[in-house]
C-alpha cells in the first residue's frame, strides 16, 4: 500500500515548456509546419517526458503480465484455461507473436506471472510474483480483495521499476490471460455507464452465444458486487484482474519515473483507464498505439483522451500493438534529431 | 508506348491459391485465427503475389519522382515552385524526412526528375529523365500531350524495373512536386464525379483563398480541357502532373514484375487510381500505407478498394507513409515465417 500511494504522489504533470522549444525545432524542419501530424505530437510528449526538446530512445522493453480469470468457468472465453499458463510458456520459449514483433522492433519482452491459475516452472526470463492462483469468479463474489489488488498493482510498480533501473527508456505493456477481454469490459461498464451490447466484444473469438453469456456475466457480476465508481481500486478489485491490476501498476510506475508508457489494446487500455482514474497527470506518459476490434476500446480511448495511430483490425494482445507503435515513436525521435532544417538545407519557407 | 503497352499487358491477376495456403499457415500459429489481422492480410496478399506461401522481404526501395506545375501560377500552394529543385537537392543530401524514415525502414531512396521546371545538377542518386520542364497550366490547355504522358509513365516503368532488377523485393512510391495536390484532386473529380469541396484540401497548408483558388483552378481546368472519363490516359495528361504520371508508371510497372508498391499519401493514390483505372488487376499488387489530412483521400482509396493502416495524419508526401508503413509489411511476413504453431508449443487450439 505504502509503495502504491508514493507511486501516486510522483505522478506529476509533465513539462510543457520542453514541447514548445521540441515544436520550435519541428518547424524549423524541412517539411511544411505540423505535416508530419501525429508523429509531430509524439516528438513534442516526448520532449515533455523526457524534458528534453530533442528527445531519444534507448532500450525498449514490453511487460507482459499473465493471469486467469475465475469467471472462465461462466463459458466467457473460446479457449480453455489451460492455455494462459501454456502461451506463458510459449513467451519464454520465443514462440509467440510478442516474441516476433519486439524482435523486429529491437524490444525486449520480461514475462511475469501474477496471477496464473496453475504453477509455472521456473525459468531465468519469467518473474515470479504470483498473487494468488487465478481471481474469484466475479458473478458470484468480488474478483480480489483489496490487499490483493493492491499487491497486484506494487507487482507492476516493482517490474518496470527494476526494467528502467536497467535501462529501459520506453515501455509497452503486454497481456495473456484467458476471459481477460470479461473483466475489461466490466471495467468500462462502471466507468462509461454504457449499454454492455455497445461495449462487450467476442474476445479471442466467441459466438453470438458465448457473446450473450459474457454480457449476462458483467450484468451479474455489476450487480451482485456493486462497485463504486467513485474509487477505481474498488471497480478493479471487484470485477478487475490481477494482470490487469499488474498493468495498471506498470503505467503508473513508468509515469512515476518519467518513462513513456505504451499501451496495446483493449485490456491494457483498461489498466490505463483504471490508472487515469486514480490520477489523471499519468495521462501525459502515455502513447496510444493501435484500434483493436473490440467495440468498447474506442470508448475507452476517448475517456483518456487518446487517438490510436494503428488501425490494423488485431485482437491478440500480448503487447503487439504496442510494440509495433515502437517503429512510429522511434520514427518521431528520428525526425526530430536527423532532419535538416530550412537554413541548412538551402530551402525556401512558405508563405 | 510500346513499352508501355507490353507493361500493360504483363500485369495479371494473382494466384489465390497460394493465399490460401498461406492463410492456413496463420490458422496453424499460436493466436486465435485472424487475431493479427490486416498483418494476415497483408502476408496472404504477398503470398499471392511471391507464389510462395512463407512471403519474405529482402531490399526495400522508395522510388520518389519530381516534377512542376504549370497551375502553381494560379496560386495554388503555399510555397514557391523553386522548393521543388531544393528538396530534391535535400533527398540527394539525405536531410528530408524521406531520407530519415528510409534510413530507420532499412530502404533505399531513388530520386528521379521527370518534369522539375528548373535544371537540376548531375548526382550519382539521381536519375536525370525530365520529360518537360513542368506541365502547361491546366487552367488554360492540356497539362501534357498523350506523348509527354505516356513518356512519363514509361520512365515510371524503366526505372522502377530497373530497381527490381537491381534486387528491390518491394517497392514504395513517393513525390515531390509544389501544386500536385491540385492535378491530383483533379484527377479525382474526373473519376468521381465528387463536389470540389468535399476531395479538395489545403495540400501542405494553403489558406482559405488559396484553396478556393484551387477548387476555382479545379474546375476551370475541367471545363476546358474536357477530359474523357473513359479514357484514364486522357484525364492524366490533360489535368495530372508528369511525377504523377511517371508514379502511374512505376505501379505498373512493379505489378508487371509481380513485386509489391506500397503507395504513399494522396498524389500517389492519384496515380493509383490512373493504374487501377487502366489495368483493375494492379490492384492485386497495391499495399495502402496511410490515411493523409486530405479530404479526398479516402474516396480514392475506396475507390481502389484498399484499406490504409496507418492514421498519423500527415500530410507531407515525399513516400513518408509509405516508408512507414514498410514495418507493419515486415511485420506480416516475420509473423508467418518465425512464429510457433500450436504443436511446436503445445498449446491447447480454441473451441
Amino acid at each position: 500500500m505504502e509503495q502504491f500511494q508514493r507511486t501516486l504522489e510522483a505522478v506529476v504533470e509533465t513539462d510543457t515548456e520542453y514541447g514548445i522549444k521540441a515544436q520550435e525545432r519541428l518547424d524549423f524542419l524541412t517539411k511544411p509546419p505540423g505535416s508530419l501530424g501525429v508523429l509531430e505530437q509524439i516528438a513534442v510528449k516526448l520532449a515533455c517526458i523526457q524534458q528534453n526538446p530533442m528527445p531519444r530512445l534507448g532500450k525498449k522493453t514490453v511487460l507482459v503480465m499473465a493471469g486467469d480469470h475465475g469467471v472462465v468457468e461462466e463459458g466467457v472465453s473460446a479457449f480453455p484455461q489451460e492455455v494462459t499458463p501454456q502461451m506463458v510458456l510459449n513467451f519464454l520459449g520465443e514462440g509467440a507473436a510478442i516474441n516476433v514483433l519486439a524482435k523486429q522492433a529491437d524490444a525486449k519482452v520480461v514475462v511475469t506471472d501474477v496471477g496464473v491459475a496453475s504453477p509455472i516452472a521456473e525459468h531465468p526470463s519469467l518473474y515470479q510474483k504470483n498473487v494468488r492462483r487465478g481471481t474469484r469468479n466475479m458473478v458470484k463474489e468480488a474478483a480480489m480483495t483489496m490487499e490483493e489488488a493492491i499487491e497486484a498493482i506494487e507487482v507492476g510498480i516493482e517490474i518496470v521499476t527494476k526494467e528502467i533501473d536497467k535501462g529501459a527508456t520506453i515501455v509497452a505493456t503486454g497481456e495473456m490471460g484467458i476471459g481477460n477481454t470479461t473483466p475489461s469490459s466490466a471495467i468500462l461498464a462502471c466507468f462509461s455507464g454504457d449499454e454492455l451490447e455497445r461495449i462487450t466484444g467476442r474476445g479471442t473469438g466467441v459466438n453470438d452465444a458465448g457473446l450473450h453469456k459474457k454480457q449476462q456475466a458483467i450484468r451479474t457480476a455489476i450487480e451482485i458486487n456493486q462497485p463504486d465508481v467513485n474509487n477505481p481500486l474498488d471497480v478493479l478489485r471487484k470485477v478487475g484482474g490481477l494482470e490487469i491490476a499488474a498493468l495498471t501498476g506498470v503505467i503508473l510506475g513508468a509515469a512515476a519515473k518519467k518513462v513513456p508508457v505504451v499501451i496495446d489494446g483493449f485490456i491494457s487500455t483498461a489498466a490505463a483507464l483504471v490508472a487515469y482514474k486514480l490520477k489523471p497527470e499519468t495521462k501525459d506518459y502515455i502513447i496510444a498505439s493501435h484500434i483493436s476490434q473490440e467495440p468498447g476500446h474506442k470508448v475507452m480511448l476517448d475517456m483518456i483522451g487518446l487517438q490510436p495511430m494503428l488501425y490494423l483490425d488485431m485482437r491478440l494482445g500480448e503487447g503487439t500493438g504496442a510494440v509495433l507503435a515502437f517503429h512510429m515513436i522511434e520514427a518521431a525521435t528520428r525526425i526530430i534529431n536527423e532532419m535538416a532544417t530550412f537554413a541548412e538545407a538551402g530551402v525556401s519557407e512558405g508563405k
